[in-house]
């Protein structure tokens, strides 16, 4: 009898812990199903589809995280809810960019939905009235928007660069975005831009080689690189043709023999006549160099770190500082209070800071006691090697600054590229006053007043009224031309259910 | 019957179980009596016990492992078995240090057990042919060996620091050792020498607040910091008193400004008669300001790591460079390849490098055309500012290249420092251009020949032959008796069995 209910007790046991086992099981297939519902393709995305909504219907978690770069709460955190305005919190900037579009507008950067916005908003964009006007060539729209590969599939890429910026304003209207980087038949990672194949082909090396980790670098270096606009590209002539400097390498020395070995400049400084070069943001470059890269950690894995919703692991397409995500990013493998790691930046961040800040004043002075040999009747011959310097030495300045989040990426390196522009620098000066010396002026030349902006801005003699007036106008009168006619266009171009391909 | 089998083949089986569990428990607490049999004090140590092979008799391992400081391998390994010849690498060295003790020789360092040969060896000592002679003054002997703490405690500090470095040749005769850390009592670690102590003092803090883990990096702090010779400590007027220049903080430019504020001078150049400072060997400082400080690692936490030898877990008194014994010091936390770590460390040591050797040709550029303004006839208030100039700059290159292992350490501050100090150096030759030129010269001060230590020995007029003639008599004169005195001395200084003391 007793033996019998034992039986009893362990067969109604039994039965229970099925009924749970078989609960559990039901609800891990639910969730599964949710998230294989989430990927099943809703519509079929066109190639080059440059609307990133359209592709938000089949990936809705990428597209909304993508969307919250829209969010600009982290940027400001520091600044009291406004963004920083770069050449109003040090207007050396003003001096050392004077002759250059830099010197007119340089704010902190917003995140890539604001990308069509903010390059339509700058001073440096200009007031284009219609076609064929501004002081920008069509070229600088290259990074802003995935409507740029479906334009260049469209016209040819040589076409796409000829002109002025204001002669594709119609065309480009979709904020950086999804077809920038993926391919819409496998979802792969892809280059959408031809300046990144050709600069690995300059190079010898084919980007198709590429492994998954690299490309999770690499759709970003299609844009956070440095570049110019080269016009003698065989067959392009005359076509600022957006080129990676990349052939010697990609160190700032690198990069240096390569601008000078084909003497380009970006600009001529109007102060001290100087041929420059203007660092624009050689961002991957610089981290290629530093620790988190040689351990093979990717621009993906701490700005576009993976996480889950509803069961489902996806990329946090909203794109940001890792330090506003410390817990995805950076404690995935770093063990310490997210304070701490915070604190190790900024560190890093303020020492090379401090002699960024000192080397710009010793290039300013550079660049006035140049243009007071140029008053004492220099030559050509007497100024040539300092011109030289201070090239490079703005040059190395810039790369520093340039590269965003360089103190970080690669804090070594970029102090190391900061103490030889100062050396250079100042050799240039030890060359001057020995030059001002010889034409009679043994003196110490008077630093101008630019302790605001705009000061700064009459210093160089910029008509900010008149580029402001320009700018307003523009943005009143012709982007909403610009918009309607894109409006337009995009209602001609269809959204298929997936369904229709049967 | 079946039943019965059943009951003793378990109660065999039990059996077997606890014959082998009482065979473990056995083999334990062997071990166990065994590692307390090595921690069995066998003798009494007496306060202030100078002999390292005193204590050694109680505790083998950590003696055994301290005499292994003697294997010179690995230190020369990179240089062919030779250790290096600093100043025949880069002879600018003996421009830079031109006056003072270190242009005569520099050697790559050996370890603790050789602190006394090397003082011995080096010609930075000179030749002393008794009491009262020779270039050094007793101070210099105050890290090189637990003697120095004992013949303190019998003499009194201000007594020890007095007179020639001669005098104490024979109290000072064991190398730095076991009585320089630890208490004899307690074998706890220990401050030994006063002007940490008194640093902490001029800080308003109390050492004696130190945690262990602090005192794990404070013990070689007692050494391995800047520090300078003060004559006017009140009471002991005249004396060369170990001092840390400590009291504004342990930054390079709060030493600086302390140095500054009381005008002191380690020494005058000779080229440019700037009032010079020599930075001694500013480890600890520079590394209190690097990650492997902040997140809490010692100094013993790498260049003495636990290691475990019969059953027993105890510090490594090898005391050497962690790149030696990568596994016990970095991969405790660093789970990388060995190759990948010591890649790192050379990555970053290599770009700092770089611009030390860069900023030292500046400095001695600085020199030189200093010495060319005298010659024209400067006067003192022409060259004030850039002497002073001339002052700070090589006092920062020298803090970053004398703080052993600190472009390690802390790679960013060493390289802000090196930046600091290129520009300090190139705005003191922009000054010297325009002084130059006031004075009539306007061209460039020819650079030196000083491609090998011999010629640019020659070219400060140090007269090698004499120094190196001076030093062999020495040795074969002087220390022989120094080291006869000692072992009578020595031998009237009993080894107590612990049972004596009943």
């Amino acid at each position: 009898m007793s033996e019998n209910i034992k039986n009893w007790l362990l067969f109604i046991l039994t039965v229970a812990v099925v009924i749970l086992l078989s609960y559990l099981a039901n609800s891990i297939i639910n969730r599964k199903a949710e998230s294989q519902f989430a990927y099943t393709p809703q519509i079929e995305i066109g190639a080059h589809e440059p609307r990133n909504v359209v592709w938000g219907k089949n990936f809705p978690r990428q597209y909304e995280s993508f969307m919250r770069t829209r969010d600009t709460s982290f940027a400001t955190y520091l600044n009291g809810s406004k963004l920083r305005d770069a050449l109003g919190e040090d207007p050396r900037l003003v001096v050392l960019w004077a002759g250059y579009g830099f010197s007119k507008d340089y704010n902190q950067p917003r995140g890539h939905a604001y990308a069509i916005e903010d390059i339509h908003n700058t001073l440096r964009t200009g007031g284009p009235t219609g076609p064929g006007t501004g002081p920008m060539p069509s070229t600088c729209w290259t990074c802003k928007s995935p409507d740029v590969p479906r334009t260049m599939a469209e016209k040819g890429i040589g076409e796409f660069y000829k002109g002025k910026w204001a002669d594709k304003g119609s065309e480009v209207v979709n904020p950086i975005g999804c077809a920038d980087c993926h391919n819409p038949e496998t979802m792969s990672l892809q280059i959408s831009r031809p300046a990144l194949v050709e600069a690995y082909e300059n190079m010898g090396k084919d980007i198709k080689d590429a492994t998954h980790q690299e490309m999770r670098s690499l759709v970003c270096a299609q844009c956070h690189v440095e570049y110019y606009f080269d016009k003698n590209i065989a067959g392009q002539e005359g076509v600022p043709y957006l080129t990676f400097p990349w052939k010697y390498g990609t160190t700032v020395e690198d990069m240096e023999k390569y601008y000078d070995q084909m003497e380009f400049a970006d600009w001529t400084h109007p102060l001290s006549k100087a041929p420059m070069l203007k660092a624009q943001h050689p961002g991957y470059e610089l981290f290629t160099t530093g620790v988190h890269s040689q351990r093979g950690v990717s621009c993906a894995d701490c700005h576009m770190p993976y996480q889950s919703e509803g069961g489902q692991k996806f990329t946090d397409h909203h794109i940001r500082s890792p330090l506003d995500n410390v817990a995805n990013s950076c404690q995935v493998c770093h063990r310490e209070e997210s304070g701490a790691l915070i604190n190790d930046v900024f560190q890093r961040q303020k020492k090379i800071k401090q002699t960024q800040l000192s080397l710009e004043e010793l290039l300013i002075r550079a660049h006035i006691e140049a243009q007071k040999a140029w008053q004492l009747g220099a030559t050509e011959a007497q100024m040539k090697s300092i011109l030289m310097d201070i090239r490079h030495a703005q040059w190395r300045w810039d790369y520093s600054v340039a590269s965003h989040g360089g103190t970080f990426h690669s804090p070594v390196e970029a102090s190391r590229i900061v103490s030889t522009a100062t050396e250079i620098a100042q050799e240039a000066r030890v060359k001057l006053a020995r030059l001002l010396g010889q034409l009679g002026f043994s003196g110490e030349v008077a630093y101008p007043d630019i302790s605001t902006k705009a000061k700064a801005q009459a210093f160089i003699g910029l008509d900010m009224d008149k580029l402001n007036d320009e700018k307003e106008t523009f943005l009143k009168d012709l982007v909403p031309v610009w918009k309607k006619e894109a409006a337009e266009r995009e209602a001609q171009m269809p959204i298929r259910p997936v369904s229709s391909r049967e």
